[in-house]
C-alpha cells in the first residue's frame, strides 16, 4: 500500500466515525503533511482519493470540506439472486420504447442528453453544411480513420494509449455491447453483471443466448469485489460486463484502485471484461476518471462507448476498443451491419479537432451538476421521507429507490395517465427485481416542469400509499 | 397447368429444339390464339413468361423474337459438395473490403450502385438540406412510421401486401439477414444457400455459428430445387437463405413459377425461407418481378432488403418484412443496434413518395441494361474464348467463369498491380470454390475505362496461360 492509501483510509475512517461531519472543514494540507510525516503531495493524493469517492469537496482558496451529501439516504447495496438466470423483460422494456416518441407531458424515463446546448451548435452547422455525397458509399470496415484518429486523442484523457488501427467504428454504443459479447462468448456462458444494470445490454445479453449473474452492487463504489470473486469461484463465467464510470442507473463511479483491482481479478481467473463507458465524458470530475481500460497491459479489456450520451443518440456513432479481439471484433461489425454511415463520423471528427466537443461536454457537466443538484432537492421536497436516492458522479441519471410496498410498474402506469413518465426498476433487473425503484433523467433545464413532474409523482405515490 | 403455361412449355421447346433460332421472329399474338384455341390474353401472358426467363424479347411494333443471348456460353450449372460445411474465406473478404477506398485504377470487384445518375438530386439536395436536429434523438424501434408507410406502398410491385407495422428497419441489408438468420436459428444449425452466394449472407452464417448447405444452382432459373428437396431429405435444414431476384453474383431472376415452387417446398418441409431481395427494384423487367415473400400465406419467409444498391450503401437504409418473426426480429434488432438514424429514413421517405424514387430506378434500369450488353461485348472481344459468363436479369454485377487452370486469387492480385481489381471467385463460395471464376460491376458509365480495364485483365489471362 501506497503512503497516500494509507493516509486516505485513516481519513475516511475518522469521517466514517463521526470526527468529521458533513460539511466539517478538514485539516489543512499543510498541516496533515506535517502530521503524517508526508509530502505535500502524497496528502493531495490522498484527498484526491477522497474526493472521487465523493466524502470530501474541496472548495477553491479554503480548503478541504467533508462532502454534505446525507449518505443515509442512498439506496441500499442490491442483493441479488447469486445463481446466473435467463434475462427476462423484455415486453416491459419494449412498451417503454415503444413511448418513446411521445412528446407531451414530462418524460423523464429516457436517457436522453440535453440536445438544444448552444455549445453543440457548431457540430450541427457542420452536420447540415455536410456534402451528401460523401455520405453515399461505403467506408473502411473499421470506420473513417479521420474519427478514429481524433478517438484515439481524446481516450488519453481516461488514461489509455490507443491507436487509431486499435478501434471499430459501431452504430451506437448497443451494436458495441453487442458485438463484443458475440465475439467472447459462446451461447450457454455465463456473464457476470452489476445489479442493477442497464436493460439495453442485459437484452443483448439474452438474445446472445447467455445467462447473466446479477453481483451485488454497492450505490457509490459498484460491484462487490468480494461477492464477484465468491462467484467466480463457485460458477464458469466468461466475462464482466461492467459500467463502472457514472454508471446507468446508479451514477456512481468506481474508485480508480477498484477499477485496477477488478482489472487484476479478471487477470487471475482469466476472463474478458467488457467496460462500458457511454457515460465517462460527462463525469462531475475534471480531469475524467480512469477506465478499467487504462490498466489493461494484456488486452483483455474491450472497452465499448458512443456519442449518444456526450452528444446526442440519434447520430448513431459509437466504437469500439478491443483489446486482443480486435479480428473477432471486426468480423463480426462487419457481419452485423457492415460499415457504418460516413458523414456523422466526420462530422464528430471534426467537432473534436476543433475544440467543440471539449467544450460542449465542459459546459454538459457543469450543467446536468447543477440539474442534478436540483433534482435532488426537489425529490426531497416532493417524495415520500422514506425514499433513497443515489448520488451521480456523472451522467444525467439517477436512481430512487421507494418503500418495499410500492410497486413501481403500477406506479408508472397511474404517472403515464399524469404525463409523466420514468423508467421502472424491473428493467434494470434480469428477473424482475427492483420494483419499488425507478430511474429519473435529470438532462433538460427546464427545472419548473421537472419539479412539478416529481410533486405528481410525490402525490401518486402518497394516493398509492395505505394510510 | 393454366392454359398461358401449357402454351408456355409448348413455345420454349419450340425455341429449345431450334425450330426458331435466336433472333428470329416469333408467331404473332392473334396467330397463336387462333392457333391454339385461346384468348388473346392468354398467349400475352406465356410470351411475358418466356420474357421472365429471357428466352424471348419483345420488340416495341414489331412483336416477339427469339433472344440473341448466346446461351451456349453460360456457366455450368454449379455442383458444391452436398454436405453442410462451415463458412471460411473471411480473410479473403476482408482484403477485399479493406482496400474499398482505393480510389485509383478501375475498381469491378465492389456491388456499388451508380451514383452520379441526376435523379438522385432531389434526394441529395434534401439529405444536405435536413434540419440535423430532427436527426438527435431516438425514433421508433421499427423505424419511422414515414419511411415504413412508404415501403409499404413499394411493396405492392413486387406483389406484397405489407402493413406498415410489419416491417423494420434496419442499417442496410447486412443487418436485416443477420437479425433475420439470428431470430429463426440456433448455433450448430444449418442453412441452405445457393452456390455461388453473397459472401456478406455467407460471414453472417459463420458468425451465427451455422453451418452452410450449398446447393446447386442454375445460372439462368437459381437454386435447384430437385437438389434443395433431396438435401432437405437428408438434413436437417433450418432455412433457406436466397437471393432469386437478380441475384448476386449471378445476375439470374428465378422464373416466378419456380419461386411460387420453393415457397412450396418450404412449406411441405415446414420451414423457413430469409429472402435477400436488395436488388429487385433494378430488374431489367418491368413491373419488376415478384418476390418469393408474395406468394407467402402464413409468414414464414423473411424478406430483407435495402436501398443499398437502388440508391446508395452509404446512406444504411435496410428493412425487414419479418412475417411470423416480427417480435424475435424486432427485439433482435434493437439489441444489435438500437434504433437507427432518423434523417436519412425520412430523406428516402420523402424521395420515394414525391416519385423521384420511380423515376431514379426507371433511369438505373435502362443504363445498367445498356452497361451490362456493352461489358458483355468487351468481355467476347478482349477474355479467352472459352469464357462463359451470366447474363444478368438486372442488377449491375456479372460472374465469369474462365477455364479451370486459370486461378482468380493469383489473377487479382496481378490485376491489382495493374489498377484494375474484380472479386474473386472463392469468396462467394462457403469452401473457397470457384477459383477460376470472379465477379465484375459493370454500374459505371465510363465505357471505355472499364474496357480498357477487360483489356488488361485478358491481357494478363493470356500471361498466365500455358502456350
Amino acid at each position: 500500500m501506497t503512503l497516500y492509501e494509507n493516509l486516505a483510509i485513516r481519513l475516511r475512517e475518522h469521517i466514517e466515525l463521526g470526527f468529521y461531519k458533513p460539511g466539517d472543514k478538514l485539516p489543512s494540507v499543510r498541516q496533515l503533511a506535517k502530521e503524517h510525516g508526508v509530502s505535500i503531495s502524497t496528502v493531495q493524493e490522498a484527498y484526491r482519493q477522497l474526493e472521487q469517492e465523493l466524502l470530501v469537496e474541496a472548495k477553491p482558496k479554503s480548503g478541504y470540506f467533508v462532502s454534505v451529501q446525507n449518505k443515509d439516504n442512498l439506496p441500499s447495496i442490491s442483493r441479488p439472486p447469486q445463481r446466473p438466470l435467463e434475462v427476462s423483460q423484455w415486453e416491459e422494456v419494449l412498451n417503454m420504447l415503444m413511448i418513446r416518441s411521445r412528446t407531451d407531458g414530462v418524460q423523464l424515463q429516457h436517457a436522453m442528453p440535453d440536445m438544444k446546448a448552444t455549445t453543440l451548435k457548431p457540430l450541427l452547422k457542420d452536420l447540415s453544411k455536410q456534402n451528401p455525397e460523401v455520405g453515399l458509399s461505403y467506408s473502411d470496415v473499421r470506420g473513417t480513420k479521420e474519427l478514429r484518429t481524433q478517438l484515439s486523442r481524446l481516450a488519453v484523457a481516461s488514461g489509455c494509449q490507443l491507436h487509431p488501427d486499435d478501434l471499430v467504428i459501431t452504430s451506437g454504443c448497443q451494436e458495441a455491447l453487442s458485438v463484443c459479447l458475440r465475439a467472447v462468448t459462446e451461447p450457454g456462458d455465463i456473464i457476470a453483471i452489476e445489479s442493477p444494470s442497464f436493460y439495453g445490454s442485459m437484452q443483448a445479453i439474452k438474445a446472445a443466448n447467455l445467462k447473466a449473474m446479477e453481483i451485488p452492487t454497492h450505490p457509490e463504489t459498484g460491484i462487490s469485489l468480494e461477492a464477484l470473486e465468491l462467484a467466480l469461484d463457485q460458477w464458469p463465467i466468461k466475462a464482466i460486463f461492467v459500467t463502472p464510470t457514472c454508471n446507468n442507473p446508479m451514477g456512481y463511479t468506481m474508485p480508480e484502485d477498484k477499477k485496477e483491482q477488478l482489472y487484476r481479478l479478471a487477470q487471475s481467473y482469466d476472463i474478458t471484461i467488457i467496460e462500458d463507458d457511454i457515460y465517462g465524458d460527462i463525469s462531475f470530475q475534471f480531469p475524467r476518471p480512469k477506465t478499467i481500460k487504462s490498466f489493461d497491459t494484456d488486452g483483455r479489456v474491450l472497452l465499448c462507448s458512443s456519442f449518444s450520451k456526450s452528444i446526442a443518440p440519434g447520430m448513431r456513432v459509437g466504437w469500439i476498443a478491443p483489446g486482443r479481439y480486435r479480428d473477432k471484433v471486426t468480423h463480426i461489425k462487419y457481419v452485423s451491419s457492415s460499415m457504418c454511415p460516413v458523414t456523422p463520423q466526420l462530422a464528430v471528427a471534426k467537432f473534436i479537432r476543433l475544440g467543440g466537443y471539449a467544450k460542449h461536454i465542459r459546459n454538459m457537466r457543469l450543467n446536468y451538476e447543477k440539474q442534478r443538484d436540483m433534482l435532488l432537492k426537489a425529490i426531497k421536497a416532493y417524495l415520500p421521507k422514506d425514499t433513497r436516492v443515489s448520488f451521480p458522479a456523472g451522467s444525467f441519471i439517477l436512481w430512487v429507490e421507494l418503500a418495499k410496498d410500492i410497486d413501481s410498474m403500477k406506479l408508472v402506469e397511474k404517472c403515464r395517465q399524469k404525463g409523466v413518465g420514468f423508467a421502472p426498476g424491473p428493467l434494470f433487473s434480469a428477473t424482475g427485481k427492483y420494483r419499488n425503484c425507478f430511474r429519473l433523467n435529470y438532462s433538460e433545464k427546464n427545472v419548473e416542469k421537472r419539479e412539478a413532474a416529481i410533486k405528481t409523482l410525490g402525490q401518486v405515490i402518497a394516493e398509492m400509499q395505505p394510510d
